[in-house]
């Protein structure tokens, strides 16, 4: 029998997999990022993960090692070029990682190796146009373009989250105003909320967080809709039409067959996959609009490290 | 020797040119489409102009006849499914053409053609990931990915200008609200002007017009705004930052190495590029932004019968 390792490495968390040649799992860990020990302690501590989830088993059993990390990467070399997440610049980390364990080592952007997931073994198998929308702290994107992920010119493609949606709105950290996680993702939600509540909203919300602003959570948003909550019912309604305009722009621009959606908001308030589409349906051109379908991801926060673990199988295809 | 047909079929002129096989031009000519007439009788217009561009020509030297078409293009039949501008519904018009003129024929969408020409023979030749942006009384989009022009899932991607640079702005035709070249174009850019005019702002444009409204020209503007004029030169700075906002939004999504601008606003305000990259570097994240050239498109008017031509050739390869 023959392994893969998958790795997503993420400014929080550490998750590793060992996964069978289809890229199911077989074994799952996650670690706490010690971010602030900087690059060397992280890639040792990625190491010491690794090499517990293979012990035991053959060498040559491994087929190879699997990132996906936040960030951009520079394709072929495996090094980050930047990762905020990280706090970190022109890291050769697939090299890093290489020097240390004898397998072959492959790096990607965690996003795209999630939308790799999908395409292979999720929501996306065989569709030849698709592009992935996952809806967490921030907005990240997957574009899939004749079946193959689509990484652009220098590999940076996707960056959907920095697209406007308000040429002339709020200021974004790197230069642009109004991009579109700033009104659609988890955190623009969650701030949403407690603006609405600052200026004294009657909200079941205000009970539900005790007191700690920091206890604001998509999850709990979903739940007081869910009990009739109205405020945080138009938050969701807000979401949906703000996420639903983003993605009917893409469907305007790309035309794809699909889009799939993912990530903590769309697994917290799966609701809005449904809203998403309708509002694609009246925005975006008619017969593009009627071309596309919208749907929910298949893997959840184990995305990555299957992303991860394709990445390794495709690399032994010719 | 042996030649190719191009047609640029559009709502108010047909142009029809005889090219070599390097689609350089060997003659053009231009007749107003006849579009109150109806469909039969616009493609008896454009048969009558094939026949004299090649009249004296053997038959057998004519490899094909390439339309570039205003509207969305089936992909493979070359059905009209849909063109505003001519005002046609799922009107075959490949098989209209070849039933009358018995060459092999090639359908197209006018902006894709207008991108396929610049691709090979104008100011995006080798480009392996380019978005032609044109800017006219709307905005079109031609997207090339890996070297050849990008159509989607069914033929539709491009619709750039369809794109929302605020998502809550005011409603467009069919259904979206603060689209791009409601903001951006040729026509909004007139219609800015005549708005500022009508509020009393002081401008040479008044003069200019004499009293008529309907003179309004982006040239005018360009005009005025060369002879210090304050509103034009404001409104040449608005439409480039609008201009910007949104290819920005391009670079972000798609990380291409090439942003080629054409269409009749770029002629007329050629200084719109230099602006459009300015705001690229703001806007777009760091790395992408420093990746993208902007550069001019190469072809003018004839871009269209050009890109026909190329598509015809292009059929003729394996």
């Amino acid at each position: 029998m023959f392994y893969l390792v998958g790795v997503d490495l993420g400014g929080t968390k550490i998750a590793t997999a060992l996964t069978d040649t289809d890229c199911q799992i077989l074994k799952y860990e996650t670690v706490r990022t010690e971010a602030s020990r900087g690059a060397d302690a992280i890639v040792d501590q990625m190491i010491d993960e690794i090499r517990r989830l293979t012990d035991g088993l053959p060498k040559e059993s491994i087929l190879g090692i699997g990132v996906a990390c936040a960030g951009l990467i520079e394709p072929g070399t495996g090094k980050v070029l930047y990762s905020p997440n990280l706090n970190w610049r022109d890291l050769p980390l697939k090299d890093m990682i290489a020097r240390k364990l004898n397998y072959p080592v492959y790096v990607g952007n965690d996003v795209n190796m999630a939308a790799l997931g999908e395409l292979h073994y999720g929501a996306g198998i065989g569709k030849k146009h698709m592009i992935c929308v996952f809806v967490g702290t921030g907005i990240g994107g997957g574009i899939v373009i004749d079946g193959h992920l689509y990484e652009g010119a220098n590999g940076f493609a996707g960056e959907i989250g920095h697209a406007t949606i308000d040429w002339d709105g709020p200021d974004c950290p790197g230069g642009n105003a109004g991009c579109w996680e700033g009104f659609a993702s988890g955190t623009a939600m969650q701030r949403r909320a407690l603006e609405a509540l600052d200026r004294g909203e009657t909200s079941m919300l205000r009970e539900m967080l005790r007191g700690d602003p920091g206890k604001m959570r998509v999850e709990l948003i979903a739940e007081a809709a869910a009990k009739g909550d109205a405020l945080s019912q138009r938050l969701i309604d807000e979401t949906g039409e703000l996420l639903g305009a983003g993605c009917a722009n893409l469907v305007n621009i790309l035309n794809p067959e699909r889009i799939l959606m993912g990530g903590g908001v769309i697994r917290g308030v799966p609701e809005l996959v449904d809203r998403v589409e309708a509002v694609i349906q009246r925005r975006a051109l008619k017969d593009a609009a009627a071309a596309v379908e919208v749907v929910r991801a298949r893997f959840g926060r184990e995305a990555g490290v299957i992303g991860a673990a394709v990445l390794v199988k495709l690399a032994g295809k010719p």
